[in-house]
């Protein structure tokens, strides 16, 4: 489950508390509510720059840093995962190995790590470009191979406490790891002793040649994007097929589904409040924020609202071949038969997400059609508002997924591996 | 109050709770009790690199990282303040910036952030040695610019929050900083909103003139080692009149010295105390983790242990005028007078700081004695074992100086710079 970030115009509604969406007491009642619905765990999305084009159009155009708002979170809760993103084109290794074990120490074994190569930020992190996509996935790969292996660096016995022959730890089972890479020389160890779940779990979302290829063999989980059925499918498949080749067994690779759902108590009042999601909208701006997504080449902001998005335009801004658009203009392609204007509120509400709108009932239908249909073993869900979205997905969805038999009753042990089954 | 670390040798105490060290219920208990006895702040001390030297030698050879510690004390704490060690040298401005800024905001304005610029840990940051001291110097002051740039470049009214007029933020009050410097590139802005202090309280303990003319001009806290009453007092006055000189109100500077106190109900436990601590140190061991810390060319390992350190070889090291040892070797001359045995377990027990043993009457008048002799505005304090040493320190020194009208009766504000009578 994802926290924390008013989504679309529903922050407008009088009840939506968007004053304390940045505070630990709103944040740390909406992390329990996902524990008492005995969720795998809160997932913590981010971002390296502030996004102008959104700062007026829509909900928060910036993030608190993930690290420090999960690691507060574990001091609030007992039981729920903790998955924050994390950068490897921006950060060190060693910071990063760090924290995350810190943060799996403190919280019992609940730290995940949402391992993105990111796409934009650059000019925050120094005066070069952005390194391309190859690149920033070769520095990734190393970057993984370093934490893991400062991770690993103190065997799980090393810390001795032998009070009576006054040894601390056993320095014979602290190992340094003499990396020495293209990108990153670390000789460890980590000075931190070997975290509860051995490392956390990693997570990774790209969609690319080279982001599956990193998942495949990497990853615990996969974050996946898709906008229909089919998309999931394929996508699920080729994951599962990938792990395989990996000689991996594909189970160990769990593939959670990126799903927005509007709630309503009633399907009328879902539709009413899909309206309400994106009628306040400024539909030019959200154009313009939709043509930073899927290519500025394409000049959507250009094209009349009402009219489709003409066949030969998208076929030019497709040649041109911008790695960071493929995703965007791949959406674009399903959703050819859509309006400017459609296209602008449709990404609002689900950006490029699977997304739907209905009862508790209707939606507890559609994940469990989805997980049967292997499109997924399991969703990252965003409550569509507070506090009336969050009450019916824990206390609608759940429930309804529970009777189906497709949901647990209760935790079955302490750790976020525990809860995806991993080992 | 620093806290957490099992310190010197009485975490071998039957009832020292070491196996609890490094978990989120004992950390949360002391700083609770530090909080319930109304002090400032917690202290979280850090380093970059895993102290090999000190593994068998001593207590923890390892650190968890400060923020993900503090972040979680922030959530099982209500008005202690917060500070944590962070590295100039090693870390990215606009990722610290982040997270600083995000426990300011989910701590209700309780960050503090102690910079340094680090003497170890290098090998884990890639494959350069590392800078000399002027140029850390150099990097830290920009990266503190390039970090209070970040912190103040949303306006304070900047997050309007305009449901009416679906107004987020508002962006003509959200600035890019447009950094560019000798070590960084950061355009900004920060992509979280103006922290409650505005900027976190910010900590330096540098001792050498780079780092006093850093400290004078930048920190709002110094902490101060010095080991007898003349030294603390000479770089109090020489701390207010740097401060003074850069046009700043020298009370604007609090000089907190790092104190080691070892407390006993009398003073005979006390003593005892001592010498349990010092009692099952490996003084072999001891003596080779001193000669790193104050020189590896004073090859006191070579030396008679119940002799002194011969003059010429002090002469010798010092002539050799490496800046990382210089403060070492300080104080190696502070206490020519002892011999090698001795100060292996002085340094032991103390490192470079102030040290007594006593009971909390005692110990409460020697604070009281420093700091109305102008040696300090306050202290940082460790407790010396657990649990009686932070009891004495909590119910035993605190009521003390309370009654001497040197300490508070309770939080009169919200925030760590109201605690400290800043601004």
């Amino acid at each position: 489950m994802s926290i924390g970030r008013p989504a679309g115009q529903l922050w407008r509604r009088p009840d939506s508390r968007v004053e304390e969406a940045f505070s630990l007491p709103l944040l740390s009642e909406i992390a329990r509510a996902a524990e008492e619905a005995k969720f795998d765990a809160l997932f913590r999305a981010d971002n390296t720059r502030l996004d102008f084009s959104r700062v007026r159009v829509s909900g928060p155009p910036h993030y608190l840093e993930p690290m420090v708002v999960l690691s507060a979170l574990a001091a609030r809760t007992r039981h729920i995962g903790l998955i924050g993103t994390a950068s490897t084109t921006f950060s060190a290794p060693y910071t990063l190995a760090r924290q995350f074990a810190t943060l799996d120490h403190l919280s019992g074994g609940r730290a995940g790590w949402n391992m993105v190569t990111s796409t934009v930020g650059e000019e925050n992190y120094g005066d070069q470009p952005l390194p391309s996509k190859a690149e920033r996935y070769a520095r990734a790969r190393e970057f993984a191979d370093v934490a893991i292996g400062l991770w690993e660096s103190w065997e799980p016995d090393a810390l001795v406490l032998d009070r009576a022959a006054g040894v601390f730890a056993d320095d014979e089972k602290i190992h340094p790891i003499g990396h020495r890479g293209r990108h990153f020389s670390v000789r460890g160890p980590l000075n931190v002793h070997r975290p509860p779940q051995g490392r956390p779990v990693l997570v990774q979302a790209g969609r690319s040649e080279e982001g599956r290829d990193f998942a495949a063999e990497y990853a615990d989980i996969v974050f996946a994007a898709a906008d229909d059925l089919r998309g999931a499918q394929a996508f699920y498949a080729d994951m599962k097929d990938r792990a395989g080749r990996k000689g991996r067994d594909p189970d160990s690779l769990k593939i959670l589904l990126g799903t927005h759902i509007v709630l309503g108590a009633t399907e009328a009042e879902a539709l009413s409040l899909e309206r309400e999601w994106t009628d306040g909208v400024d539909v030019g701006k959200a154009v313009e924020y939709l043509q930073t997504v899927v290519s500025p080449h394409l000049r959507l902001a250009e094209l009349p609202l009402d009219e489709q998005v003409p066949a030969r335009l998208l076929d030019a801004a497709e040649a041109l071949g911008e790695e960071q658009h493929q995703r965007g203009l791949a959406w674009l392609r399903t959703h050819q038969g859509s309006t400017v204007r459609q296209l602008a509120l449709r990404h609002r509400q689900n950006s490029l997400h699977l997304g739907f709108t209905g009862t508790p009932e209707q939606a507890a239908a559609e994940l469990a059609r989805l997980f049967r249909a292997r499109a997924a073993d399991g969703f990252v869900l965003s409550h569509s508002h507070l506090p009336e979205g969050l009450e019916l997905l824990t206390s609608g969805v759940v429930p309804q997924l529970r009777r189906a038999g497709l949901f647990r009753h209760d935790y079955e042990g302490p750790t976020l591996k525990h809860h995806l089954g991993l080992r």
